[in-house]
């Protein structure tokens, strides 16, 4: 078997978000990712790989390629002798009674990717997302994900509109807010974290009622603001702190 | 004027460590940055720029450049109309009687570059790195800083040796260590942060007497460790919370 120029086509316009959602399917690549999207309830549709022995339980079809075919269709820069297509799954309805965090167009797919492994580990499953944040199956987001992808549920959703619906109290990060050390917070919220540029849109600061900010130590002339994934951290740390 | 091939091979040859060293100087890039550096004590050889007036109060040599001698320098995708060439400060004293942050070999210049802004946030001045740690003078580190690079004293040592002298407490992150939300932490102390991938080396290991863990709420099973940069902004924050 070899790679066909069909499948070279198709998987390298799954690199672009709307091949992606007109096929259904996106790239995850590696043994170690690859291996935990077949252990998971994901619907796998192709395996590429270099070694003959990679092992598959599932009932899938596997192609066995060259080490110079996965250079074509890997991005990664030191590829590991499988890919996979993976079936987008459909998004699960949202828990509106839990813990929330959701984004206004964040657009680096590593900070995303680093958002989904902190939504995994301090056990948020709901994860809602603005249309114009970055897409969960790109590529890159797939592989920083390191498998917490399967754990969260990611929706896509006119953020406006979901927060201006939903009954719980929505918090946001700001400069001007209510030092995060020095209040109660809630079990269950929604928290909105920003552009990477920009924060949160004026439409969306309009409908958040509560302003956490983390208070800087150094220099308040100077320090930037943190970067939206280590906010994040010390947000979501700060709202399950009491939990543990 | 134009770029002569003397400094085009000069400024290439500074995206290596070694020859940062020989040369004792480090690349910065676009006017944000660069005017950071100006103002600030640290000293300037060169700058490039593609505007004729762009403002340097400080005496300097400046030479005018066309935007594609601009992109033959520049390591950015979008190169910003200037580069500069500064002078690498001597590493000033540890100061040991205060709060310091430890690297055992952090390889990866996006990790160290949001390390460093959270020590700026947090009002942490000492950032002491093994001898095997990145480069805190690599260009993508100095781009991610933003300027906290200059408010961040940082030092290359012997670690094992250092933190065998200090007389601070030294603590550090470990699966199996005391929950960092239950844990009385002390306002001068070491807090040692490990390599992306192994965590810190034995050899540290022995030596740190006191392990925090950031309780994990996910599947105990299945999801990874945090990433290095967000498990120091959380640790951080934590032991800055009471002090504000």
């Amino acid at each position: 078997m070899s790679l066909s120029k069909n499948n070279l086509k198709l998987i390298t316009s799954l690199q672009q978000k709307k091949y992606r959602q007109k096929h259904n399917l996106f790239i995850a690549e590696g043994i170690k990712v690859v291996n935990e999207l077949l252990n998971s309830s994901i619907g796998v549709a192709h395996i590429f790989s270099t070694d003959e022995n990679f092992n598959v339980s599932k009932e899938v079809e596997i192609t066995i390629i060259s080490d110079n075919e996965l250079k074509k269709i890997s991005t990664l820069k030191n590829p590991n002798k499988v890919l996979g297509l993976f079936k987008i799954p459909k998004a699960k309805e949202i828990l509106n009674d839990s813990f929330i965090v959701a984004l206004d167009e964040v657009n680096d797919p590593g900070n995303l990717g680093t958002i989904i492994r902190l939504c995994d580990w301090f056990g948020v499953t709901e994860l809602v997302c603005s249309k114009n944040t970055v897409d969960c199956y790109n590529q890159k987001v797939v592989q920083s994900t390191m498998g917490s992808l399967i754990r969260v549920n990611i929706s896509y959703v006119d953020l406006p509109e979901f927060l201006t619906n939903t009954k719980l109290p929505v918090f946001t990060a700001d400069m001007d807010g209510e030092n995060v050390y020095k209040t109660d917070l809630p079990k269950k919220a929604v928290l909105v974290m920003g552009n990477e540029a920009n924060g949160i849109s004026e439409e969306i600061s309009e409908i958040v009622k509560h302003k956490l900010t983390i208070p800087r130590f150094g220099d308040i002339q100077q320090t930037e603001s943190l970067n939206v994934a280590t906010a994040t951290a010390i947000l979501l740390s700060e709202f399950k702190r009491g939990l543990k």
